[in-house]
């Protein structure tokens, strides 16, 4: 009888750990901390004795468990190989198979960001739908592509890197990834930022935002208030990011959006900002495309990882 | 014994029609005109006499054949069901179904461009891989992906529209769909003529352009003899599709990209224009992507057609 599975999330601080009936439902969730040292070499064996505790602590064996879907930083392809997580300290890797070796049960892997992308459609803002493309704003501009129902991966792993989309041919400052004007210079919380102390510094408007630390919070806070400068900033993310989708959906043609990452906690003001920019920019074939708000938070990665298994 | 399929590919005026055995060799392929009168009517009947003619001059019944496969303009479901084909006269029609029922066997249906590529994909210039992006440069920009040797179709068969994904925000003039500053605005035979034209206007180099009719062939053979004018021409036109291109990896990060349609008569030289601004703007996971040049020219859509029922 199987009637278990674990959905597991790697960060760069913790490991998020779900332990899930055969039905989806979230029975218990816990986390462990990440130990990077000596290339990430104790990740693994640290996960495989969470879930061989947790087995015993619960009374079950190898054969009441569906399997362990797990999610890490890096490009994953479709075999679980891991080309490159610098966060964790890991070179080329095949995660399925050496996590397979320790935890005795079925594994698959993911692309951290693409998992999450499978858990919103699951069970979060992408419920009801198969092709949905997650858009991740926090730090950087995370993305994950649902098509029927299943990530796509990409030829080596590196589909959806939509934050690094490029967009502006003028920029001077280098994105994260060596390249210069990627649709997350804008439109991440450190790209709210930039965009909001560019118009400080060209704009002579008055703003609360000229008597604050500026982040994306204080932003969005601005703009609730009626802030027109703040207002103007979000204008120009919601260009930018609207413009980016719809050059994704040019491509895939999803049926929803979601909108996920610490930024998407402003709620659902961030979709006016961007839906009638997408609909500027789009083709008509996709001018249909729902906008929700994704609903998971930061678990939206153990049930992206529990679906991987229960497909 | 299913030892046959057909492959067909429905064009504004003529339908290609293509009979292969099961290896996919094509035996025999020939034309018959596209009828658009009364809202495109007679193209199914017209089809399904052409096949069921086909059968009784080799003497083969229903049973031998495996299916037929067909493409067509206009989105394309996943079902089969087109989604107006506003050049043969339709609006929605079930194009599976109906074939279906002309013909007594198996249909399979998709749109021509993304047909085209999954051709490209099978015997042509994507030979070898699975994940393929075809662009097709001719009056148009017309695409199509290929993701794990399946056509990528979207939530209604609006995947693959590379040709409209926004470019430029400034661009005055219309595009086809009804946006401004669109991909085949710069990058289609019209757009060539349009960035040659805008290039002769600006500039007061001497150039062979200045004394002929522009076309884009003109163009690239002006770029072949050295011609300065015709050459930034290139590179402009190289410096958009490479950028688009770049922008289509970051969704979903093929193995190749096949360069195809009229345009691509011009031969590998194009690949030369596109390809360093496509490395110049592309998230390094993909970078590495390969460029060939389509080699099944207008044949690509019934292979395709084909492949999509020998599938």
């Amino acid at each position: 009888m199987c009637n278990y599975c674990f959905g597991i999330d790697i960060g760069g601080t913790s490991v998020k750990m779900g332990f899930f009936n055969a039905e989806g439902t979230l029975l218990e969730h816990w986390e462990i901390p990440t130990r990077i040292e000596e290339n990430g070499k104790y990740i693994l064996p640290d996960i495989a004795e969470a879930v061989l505790t947790k087995m015993k602590e619960k009374s079950i064996v190898k054969e009441n468990i569906i399997g362990v879907g797990i999610g890490t930083p890096g490009p994953v392809d479709e075999s679980g190989v891991v080309h490159k997580a610098v966060n964790l300290g890991w070179g080329v890797i095949n995660l399925k198979e050496e996590l397979q070796k320790l935890v005795g049960v079925t594994v698959k892997a993911g692309n951290d960001a693409n998992v999450a992308a499978l858990g919103e459609m699951w069970q979060g803002g992408g419920q009801g739908f198969e092709n949905v493309v997650l858009a991740t704003i926090g730090t950087g501009l995370g993305g994950g592509i649902i098509i029927n129902g299943k990530i796509l991966t990409g030829s080596i792993g590196a589909a959806g890197e939509i934050g690094h989309i490029h967009m502006v041919d003028e920029e001077e400052e280098e994105c994260g990834c060596g390249n210069h004007g990627c649709l997350e210079q804008y439109t991440s919380a450190t790209g709210i930022v930039r965009l909001a102390k560019r118009k400080l510094a060209s704009s002579d408007k008055a703003s609360t935002l000229r008597s604050v630390t500026v982040d994306s919070k204080v932003v969005f806070d601005a703009v609730k208030a009626g802030d027109v400068l703040a207002i103007e900033v979000a204008e120009e993310f919601g260009e930018y990011l609207g413009k980016g989708l719809a050059a994704i959906a040019g491509v895939c043609n999803p049926e929803v959006f979601v909108i996920g990452g610490g930024v998407s906690k402003a709620g659902p003001i961030l979709i006016d900002f961007i839906q009638k920019y997408y609909i500027k920019y789009v083709f008509h074939g996709s001018r249909d495309a729902k906008f929700k708000m994704a609903t998971l938070g930061n678990k939206a990665g153990i049930y992206g990882a529990a679906k991987l298994v229960l497909n």
